[in-house]
């Protein structure tokens, strides 16, 4: 909790910009259309950031001195000019390490500088809830990935945690995870850092995707864009004209906790219906195990669910649905019903360009998801006969999170961030 | 609509600035904190933007000469240092004219540099839906509240026009707005213009009020706030990171068209339950209609709906339940407790510091609204262990949406927007 003090601190103070942070903020912006293009040249890097080509040809020089950026021959041709060098990112100069701390799953990955895997590796969060065992399997998993990756220590950026919200950035600290009752105000940050000597980049799961789907996934480019993350919990982030929105309190883009039915369940959040409470793994498994203890007409679930419940979990149910059992496929369309109630909400709010869909909780019914969110976004937003707000399907899927905790790292290093322009 | 080409553009294209750019920014900024303070130094303003005082004095220097700033004599004299200058605004340097175009009513007026109205005047939108009338109307307006103002032509800094939403910013265009069905793509932006020869900013009304609010309301000097504008339509605006959040359409904020109940009433927007459709005016009175007619308990409001069921309209309604009449209370804490669902999903979503309630809609029952809405916001969003969200009540009240038709000129004019430092 902030003091008063420090909160109003924080809203009067506006701060102005200087040469130094203007070079930073220009270097990234270059660096930032070099990654999201296939090939680029200083001219077309000119022509879209508005700079002049001899800040473009400078920063270019400094970036191949670094070895960050490599020239890839003399690919376009325009007619009567002369040839233009392509510039890619030298994916090879450097890497970063993501971990996402799922309550049931630790996912460990070291990354190159385009957001690819070289190496991933998972293993259970071990199920005693004390921070320092954790922290010490953290450590383990991270030594055993970097040991794979055959990586020199010193092309490491450095590790990015993916943690479930809510979270406390500053103090680098998990305040309350839900899932974690007994993990209160807990220094991650510091206790990884001291673990692994890694400089390690903090943020919540949902944000650290939509980063990695805006690094290398569904929002490469895009400017507005929100990213539903369908896990275990139901997570959000935001990318707001070009940058991420944290919001606040670090703690913005909870869709889960929106309030789909307001006479809903009760929330373990304090609210009502919340889409997560709705639509959450178990939710999904106790509707169907419901439906089919009712004897509603027929399912290939039926079988399986007499011999054993428990085979019939959240897994069984998707595989049951994409192969168009009705039963399986009913439960999973109403969850996406919900999702796309909160999609138009979402959209309403923060008028974006793009919504992505990810988690591993929508393997297989990918299709069912987007299609009710798109169906749903071009029927009810306000605004959707000025613009069209398109649906994506995470091409990370269940790796979002860990790539995107990765992808924390380089996007701190590597993005163009407009609160670096005007930071202290 | 855009093409795909359009929004395609619009996604990849993150522009880098320069040195011009970073002077009118930081000319802003100096300019932002002189104007949020009451009385402030060279010194403090440097302390609190992080400019050098160098480039803080160089700036000062120029808003005297140019008459915008003014120096207020030596009023703080730390112990042993030197006597520093007061630095204010100088509010008789410029105004602005604001207009806001509701469907009922034309409200107009010239505002001084503080944002504080001059003069203000209203006459009802001429009932005939034709754009040419309307607009004619509107130029007859703001030529008497400036020949009332006795404001030279010269000192008018241009014209800011607040319109229901949907809008299309680039091209000055209303788009169907819904209480105006036959009004499809009105240049609105150029008609005024042609017909006033002032310069006319253009935005929907409840993002003019949220201005109005930073400008000179509750949301001086706050980072992250929602802005919840109750009035015939309900509609909201959101400043994200001390910048006015429009979206990638321009309509960000539509918080009036988020489904509260999914199975309720259709609302002419498409979507199913929106709180628009069950906290509007009408809403509120066909309820308050239905229980009388329903003879539910005793209300003061029985023997004049006896009498004339008209003279039961929403005025009367919020006046009886401000004096206690427990079936008007009933009916608008129903509605306030719609608005405070909304609020915690608009809290969870965008992670706001604020939330600022206003409109003519909640007058008289503003402590009603803004109760619920604490009481909510206190309970019910995920991050509400780490950070408060405060509730205000507009201190602009019913004009807002004028005032901040105003504030847009003066916030075009001399706010510090991230989005000129990176323009073209």
């Amino acid at each position: 909790m902030l003091t008063d003090d420090e909160q109003r601190g924080s809203w009067v103070r506006q701060t102005g910009t200087n040469l130094p942070k203007v070079g930073r903020y220009n270097r990234a912006v270059v660096l930032d259309q070099i990654q999201l293009a296939d090939g680029i040249s200083r001219v077309e890097i000119a022509r879209h950031t508005g700079l002049t080509p001899q800040t473009v040809s400078g920063i270019v020089r400094r970036l191949l001195d670094e070895g960050i950026v490599r020239e890839d021959g003399p690919s376009r041709v325009p007619s009567g000019g002369k040839p233009r060098t392509t510039l890619r990112v030298n994916a090879d100069a450097g890497c970063a390490i993501g971990l996402h701390f799922d309550p049931a799953e630790l996912t460990c990955a070291v990354v190159d500088l385009l957001g690819r895997p070289l190496v991933a590796k998972r293993r259970p969060t071990p199920p005693d809830t004390d921070p320092a065992q954790v922290v010490a399997a953290m450590a383990e998993l991270i030594a055993d990935v970097l040991a794979e990756a055959d990586v020199p220590r010193s092309r490491v950026l450095g590790l990015g945690l993916a943690t479930p919200g809510p979270i406390d950035q500053d103090l680098g600290m998990i305040v309350a995870p839900p899932q974690l009752a007994n993990w209160t105000r807990v220094p991650m940050k510091r206790m990884l850092s001291d673990a692994t000597g890694l400089p390690v980049t903090l943020d919540n799961d949902a944000t650290a995707a939509a980063v990695g789907e805006r690094w290398s996934g569904a929002g490469r480019g895009v400017a507005n864009f929100a990213y539903f993350f369908l896990g275990t919990g139901i997570g959000g982030g935001l990318i707001l004209d070009h940058q991420v929105y944290r919001g606040g309190s670090m703690n913005a883009g909870e869709f889960g906790h929106t309030s789909v039915l307001p006479d809903g369940p009760e929330c373990y959040c304090g609210n009502r219906g919340c889409l997560e409470t709705l639509v959450n793994p178990s939710a999904i498994v106790a509707n169907v195990h419901r439906r089919l203890a009712e004897r509603h007409g027929g399912s290939v679930l039926s079988e399986p669910f007499d011999r054993d419940p428990t085979s019939v979990d959240h897994a069984a149910i998707r595989v049951a649905a994409s192969a168009g059992d009705p039963l399986a496929a009913a439960v999973i369309d109403e969850a996406a019903a919900h999702v796309a109630s909160v999609a138009v909400n979402v959209a309403n709010i923060t008028d974006v360009d793009l919504i992505v869909l990810g988690g591993h909780g929508i393997l297989h019914v990918e299709k069912r998801y987007g299609d009710a969110v798109a169906s749903a976004l071009a029927s009810r937003p306000l605004s959707r006969h000025i613009r069209r707000v398109d649906v994506a399907l995470s091409p990370l899927g269940a790796d979002a999170a860990v790539v995107g905790s990765a992808a924390l790292v380089l996007h701190a290093t590597y993005s163009p961030q407009l609160s670096a322009l005007i930071a202290d």
